[in-house]
C-alpha cells in the first residue's frame, strides 16, 4: 500500500481500554485557555511513570462554548476510575482553578459515569461560593483573587482507548520529526483524540522486558527500531536509508475517533519529502482489545 | 513607597526552604527544547496537591550550552530529597527521554547533592548504551527510535527557597493580568528562579484553614483578597477601585536570585496603566525562614 | 441594545468597495505556512500609506487543501486591479516564493477576474520550470534551492468590501485591548474576512482633515475618541469611565462575510469584564457604499 | 575546514553598502511589541521588489529600555537615505502608531544621520500632542484612541551592510530547513543584525541575468544550486547526497556584527544531523564592497 508514494505497511496498531475524563477549559482569551490546558495536562505522557496520560484534544471556539469564551477540550486518562477522580481533583484544582480567568465545563455531559468534581472544588470558596446556571449547566462560582472561578458540578468520563499509534520512518531525523509534527497538528483539529507525549510525539519506543537487565527493568528501548544501532542489531526493522523513527500514540474516546486520527495523521505525514515508510505497533494481537489495521485507513 | 506612581506596600514576602534540582534540556531547536521543558514541568504548581513544583527558569543559548544546541533550564522542587529523586526519574524519564531530539545536562554541577539520574536512566538502553564525554561531562548515550538520547551521569540539587511572592492589584481584571504577564516575561530572562504556577501566575490565593469547612479543608480562598465579594467581607484588603488581584509565586536557588526576580518583576508590572498597588504575602513572619521586604527592592 | 450586559450603540459601520485577491499558501508545516503568510501580508494595514491592505484570513487544514498540506488563506486589497496585480507579483514573488517549502494556490478560482501571476512568476525558473496538475489545477513547478516552488497559473480577485468596523470601549486599556484580541481570534476562524491592522487591531482612529494642520494633513487623530484628552475636547464621545478604545477594521469578500465577522467579533468582545460599550464608525452614510447596522447583528 | 564534522567551504560572502535605520519599538507586553515589529517589517525581504529590507534585530528587556517596557529593535534598509525616510514614515506611521500600546525610540541616537520622524508624525495629533522627556530623550506624545502614542523626535541611520550570507546543504529538505531555523534563532539573540527573509530564511537563491529569458528577466533561479534538477544541470554545485539548500541573508550595522552573526549561525546550523556542507555566495569579489571569508569565522 502507498499514500503519496510512501509505503504503508500491512500491519495494525494494538490498543487498550483506559478510562478517560474530558474537560472543557475556557478563559478570557485563547492564549490563557491554552496556558491552563498545558499546565493541567503536563507530566502526562504515559501511565508507566506519570500519574495520568493527558493532552489537549482541540480548540473550542467562542461560538460553541457555554460561556461564549474561547477554550480547549482536554482529556485525562488512567486505568481506573478511582485514580481518575484523584487526577481530576488535583489537576483541575491545582492547574486550572489557579490559572487566570478560567472556567471548567463538563466535556462529556451525556456519559453515564460522572465525577462531582465541581461539587468538591467549591469548598475552596469557604462559604462564599454560589450556584449559577450557564446554558442549562449547574455551575459553582467560587470567588478568587482574580475574579470568579466557575466549575461545573460534574465531569463525565467513559471507557475509552489508549495506544492507537503509528510510526514514521524518515531519511533524516528532521524529516521524520517534521512529518510527526504535521500529523500532530492535523490530529489536533479533530474531535475525540489526544496525543499525550511531548508535542504529541514519541522519540523512544519501548519493548516489554529487557535482554540484559531483565532482573530490574520491565521495559526497555526496542532496539530493533533504533536507527543509530541498526548495524549491531540482528533482525533490525530499520531499512538502510532510514535515519530516524518517531511514533504518534493516540488516545481517544472511541474506535471511530482513533481511526479518523490515524487516517488523517498518516496522510499528512506522507506529504513531507523523505518519509520512507509508515507502520504501526502491536503485540501480535495478544494484549490489546482493539486493533486498527492500516489497510482499513488507506 | 512608589514605583512609576504605583503604591508599593511596606510589607514582606515570607518564603520557605525547599529542595530544588536544576536541569538543562537541550534539543535540535529552541522550539523542541521548550516542548520537552513544558511537558516535564507541567502539573507542577504547588506541592499541596501536585507531585512537585516545577517550571522553566530561562532559555539557554547555543553559545553557552555544552552541546552547542538551544536549551532551557528547568527547576523541579519538592520538600525532601527522596521525593525529588523520584520526580527527576519520572519527569526526565517520561517527559524528556521520550521527547524529540533532547539531551539532559546537570544544571547544578557544583552542588554537593547529586542524584545519579543519568546512571539510572541509561538502563533503558538495554545494553546498547555507551558513555561519552561532552565538555568534560560524563554523558550516557542511549540509542532510541529518534536517534541517541544523551543524559548526564548526575543531576545536582540544593536547598533553595519556595514562596517568594508579590501581589498585583489592578483597576480591571485585564490590567492586573497583563501586569502579571509582563512581570513573568521579565523574570523568565533571569538566572536562578521559576514562577511555577500556570503561565507563572496565581489567580487564587489561599489562607490556611477555613472559616466554614474547617473540619475537612486545610486551605481555602483568602476572602480578604477576593474583589468580587469585597462588599460582603469584613476587613477586606481590596480597595474600592480594584477589580482583580494576581500573584506571582517565585521559587529560586538562593535569596539573591529571588530578590532580583521580585525587583524586576515588580518594576515591570508597574508599567501597565491601571495597576493600583503592589503588595506581598506573609504569615507575620512566623512560618517561613526567609523574608523579602519590598522596601529593600525599590 | 445589549449583549452580555454591554451596551451596543444603535449606529452603523460604513464601508467601501475595494479589490481583493485571495491566495492559499501551503507549506510543509502549519508554522512555515504562517511564516510566509505573515511576511506576505506585512506592511499592509491601510492603503493610505501602505502599498496594500493585507492579512491572514484563516487556517486551511491539510484535509481541505489541494496538496494535502497545511496552509493559510490570505487576502490582498487595493483600490484598483492594476495595483493589485503589482502587489500580487511583488508579495508572492518576494515573500512566498522565497519562503521555505511553500506552494501558492488560487483562493478564488471561480472569480471572473483572474491574474496570471503563476504564469509570470514561472520565468524565475529560467527554463527549468515545468507544468503539473494538482486536483485539476494548473501548477507551475519552479526548481529552487529549497526544492520545487509550485504556483497556480491564475490568482482570482473580486470587488469586495473594505472598512467594516466596530469600536470597543473599555474601563482600562488592557480591558479594551484584550476584548479586541478575543474578537480578532474569533474572526480568524471565519471564511472570507481579514482584519488588516497590526494583530488585527487599530489603536489610532482618524478623522478626515485637521483642525490645526489643515494645510498639509489630510487625516488626523479623531480627538473625540481619545480618552486621555477627554477633558479637553468639546463633544467628546468618551464616557467618564472609559480609559481606552480599540477598533477592528474588517475587509471581506462580500457583505455576508463582514456581517458575520462583526457579529461574532462583537459578541466575543463583550465577554471580557469591563467592556463598557460597542459602537461603529461611519461618515453619516455619505461616503461608503455599504452600511452594517449593529442592530441587525444583535 | 570542519565544524562539528560538517565541511565549511573555503570561500566568502560578498556584501554591499546599504542605508539602515534602527528603531526600538516598546509596548505593554513582549507579545504586543512583537506584533507591531512584525507588521512594520513585513513585505521587506529584498529591495529587488520590496520597498525595503526589514527585520527584527533582537528583543530588548524592560531592564534596558527607556520606558521600562519590553521591546524589539528593528532595522529598515534601503539603498538611499531618501527612500529610507519615506519607509520610516510609512512603516512607523501605519504599522506602529496604529498598533496597540506602542512607543517608538531612536535605535541609533549617536548616529550622525538623523531623520525627524517623530517630529513629522506628531502632526497626526492635530494640536493635542505634547512633548515630554524620557531618559533624556525628546518624545512626542500623541493622544490616540488606545491611549498615548509616544515617538522620539529623531530616528538615526547609518551606512551599513547588506548581503552577508551563508548556505546550508542538507541531506533532506527538513534537515537543511531546521538547521536554518536554528541559525536564525541564534542570530536573533545578537546585537546589530537582521535576517530579512521570511522566517529569516531564503529558499530561492538567484543569479544575475537569465539563460533563457534574458530579454526580460534581470534575475532568475541559480540552477546550479537547485537540488531537484541536479541531474539536468551541467556544473551543478549540488553533491549527490544533498536534497535541499537554504540560505541566510544577513544585514547589519557594521562588519563586526555580520561576522559575529555568520559565526554563531554557522556553528549552530552544524549541530543538526544531516547537514552536509556550509558555503557562502559571492560574485568573485567584483561587485560588493565587503567580503566575509568563512575561514576567518571557524
Amino acid at each position: 500500500m502507498e499514500i503519496n508514494g510512501v509505503e504503508i505497511e500491512d500491519t495494525f496498531a494494538e490498543a487498550f481500554s483506559i478510562k478517560i475524563a474530558r474537560v472543557l477549559i475556557t478563559a478570557a482569551t485563547k492564549r490563557w485557555a491554552e496556558v491552563a490546558a498545558l499546565e493541567a495536562t503536563g507530566f502526562g505522557t504515559s501511565v508507566i511513570m506519570c500519574p495520568a496520560e493527558a493532552g489537549i484534544e482541540r480548540y473550542a471556539s467562542p461560538q460553541e462554548t457555554p460561556d461564549g469564551r474561547p477554550g480547549y477540550y482536554i482529556q485525562i486518562c488512567t486505568f481506573g476510575y478511582d485514580a481518575l477522580e484523584h487526577q481530576l481533583l488535583e489537576r483541575l484544582g491545582q492547574c486550572v482553578l489557579t490559572a487566570p480567568t478560567t472556567a471548567v465545563f463538563n466535556g462529556l455531559p451525556a456519559a453515564e459515569k460522572q465525577f462531582n468534581v465541581g461539587f468538591k472544588l467549591k469548598f475552596f470558596g469557604d462559604g462564599m461560593e454560589s450556584v449559577k446556571e450557564i446554558e442549562g449547566r449547574k455551575m459553582h462560582s467560587i470567588p478568587i483573587m482574580g475574579g470568579d472561578f466557575l466549575v461545573e458540578e460534574n465531569i463525565g468520563a467513559v471507557a475509552g482507548i489508549a495506544g492507537g499509534n503509528f510510526f514514521i520512518f524518515g531519511d533524516s531525523q528532521m524529516t521524520a520529526l517534521t512529518a510527526a509534527e504535521v500529523a500532530v497538528d492535523t490530529i489536533k483539529e479533530l474531535e475525540g483524540t489526544i496525543t499525550p507525549f511531548p508535542g504529541g510525539i514519541v522519540a523512544s519506543g519501548s519493548k516489554a522486558g529487557s535482554n540484559k537487565y531483565a532482573k530490574f527493568m520491565k521495559a526497555t528501548a526496542n532496539e530493533k527500531f533504533c536507527p543509530t544501532i541498526r548495524d549491531k542489531v540482528e533482525g533490525t526493522e530499520i531499512p538502510a536509508d532510514v535515519k530516524a523513527v518517531f511514533e504518534l500514540v493516540i488516545n481517544g474516546l472511541d474506535e471511530a475517533s482513533i481511526k479518523k486520527a490515524m487516517q488523517v495523521g498518516i496522510k499528512a505525514a506522507t506529504t513531507v519529502p523523505g518519509v520512507k515508510k509508515i507502520t504501526a505497533g502491536n503485540y501480535g494481537g495478544k494484549l490489546g482489545k482493539f486493533q486498527f489495521h492500516l489497510k482499513d485507513l488507506v
